[in-house]
């Protein structure tokens, strides 16, 4: 029942797709957003950097807001700093992970497509989970080098990003893939150019709605752990009142005065 | 999750049986009781003076405690005053009810017995309570004069007490009453000098559980009612990426700048 806000960060506008998700599912929840836009995109800066910022930024909402939670609302940003984070805060942390295991149970044609930046694929968080899955499914990789920038700069319908998309996907479609996983938090915002390229038969799998019910989730053992205080007062002898008030509930309870 | 703490009073120490309850129910919620001691017992005072006394201990918790629901763990203070204090304060005013309503539902031999203070017998609730009830069983109401009082003053097991309870309770165990209600927040304190009195096939209802099963269902009221804010941030152009992110979310978000 603690009230503090949760903080979501991204690159850029990205992980707003992540803060509407969680807005559904926790409407009551408060959030604080930050958009580290000065130093967008992440997916092709050097590691040591990108956990710097992460640094920073986590800490600027600890100090500053009082986060009681964490969403790192940017695959780039999880794939190569969110160990870091959890090693160094003490609040629970969330990271986006791509899709995949959803995205291999589903698919009927056996070939996913993974559309993430370069920083993502080449993780070794990356690596795992593709370990862990590519005996089920063929499951291609395509780098997007370009897109965060042209959604960063609002072109989220216009013909150059058409044809960047395109580009991207054609591969895909040419080995048959009938369901793709947005690998990145900036992805969503595509999704309907995305869509008119690919078709209605294609599954295009997202992350956002994952991140809020494990959210949801890490919030709910929070409040399971948190116990209430109690405060007691009294308007007539707090020592008197205290004795018996510790007599009847079997345990010490220190009654203070109340002025009048 | 609004986590400001619960009031909860009485006019001294029977309502921490109240309060035992709602930790039971409700235990990540922080409470704050106040016992009015030195005004104790409300049971044989004037009317106006126990309002009086509710709307200054009220105003005490809400100032300062910040509290977001009152619990009136005290039936005369319920009976006599809690119109008053739903209509002068902003926050939901839980109040006891004597147990009449299962008491009735439970009796077999069609008698029941009611155990309070003379303030709440004679109170207009009270009376109200009676003729929704009445037609469904015989029900014996006993003022109990010096109960309270022994029990504030720890008397909870020696044979005045007993000698005191057992004058209240013998008529109506003469009249075969089978149903026990306790009226008032410290009689269950006494429960197991009670319970030794009257046997163990008489049933004893008292009313803590309930209240705190109501005040779940308030505070959660409250909370589906809650909204969540969302404050944006970015280290970029504040116009400009406000100007994008109102642009993705189809409604107008303003960002402010991040230091760095």
């Amino acid at each position: 029942m603690n009230n503090h806000p949760i903080g979501v960060f991204d690159s850029g506008l990205g992980g707003l797709t992540v803060l509407q998700d969680i807005q559904t599912l926790l409407p009551h929840e408060s959030l604080v957003y930050i958009a580290d836009s000065a130093y967008a995109p992440y997916g092709e800066k050097d590691a040591g950097d990108i956990v710097n910022r992460c640094l920073y930024i986590a800490n600027t909402l600890i100090q500053q807001h009082k986060i009681k939670a964490l969403v790192v609302a940017c695959n780039t940003a999880t794939a190569v700093a969110i160990h870091t984070l959890r090693e160094k805060l003490d609040i629970p942390v969330i990271g986006m992970e791509p899709a995949i295991k959803p995205a291999v149970d589903i698919t009927s044609s056996g070939v996913v497509g993974v559309l993430a930046t370069e920083n993502t694929l080449k993780s070794d968080k990356f690596s795992n989970l593709l370990d862990a899955h590519q005996h089920k499914a063929r499951i291609i990789t395509q780098p997007c080098f370009g897109l965060v920038e042209a959604i960063e700069q609002g072109e989220l319908e216009g013909e150059s990003t058409r044809q960047l998309l395109l580009k991207y996907v054609q591969p895909m479609l040419d080995e048959a893939v009938d369901t793709i996983v947005l690998g990145c938090t900036h992805y969503p915002l595509i999704e309907p150019l995305l869509r008119k390229l690919v078709g209605e038969q294609v599954h295009i799998m997202s992350t956002g709605v994952a991140v809020a019910k494990q959210l949801k989730s890490q919030l709910q053992s929070m409040d399971a752990g948190a116990k209430g205080t109690a405060l007691f007062y009294t308007s007539g002898d707090a020592t008197k009142v205290g004795d018996l008030a510790s007599k009847f509930l079997n345990h010490k309870v220190d009654f203070q005065g109340l002025g009048v």
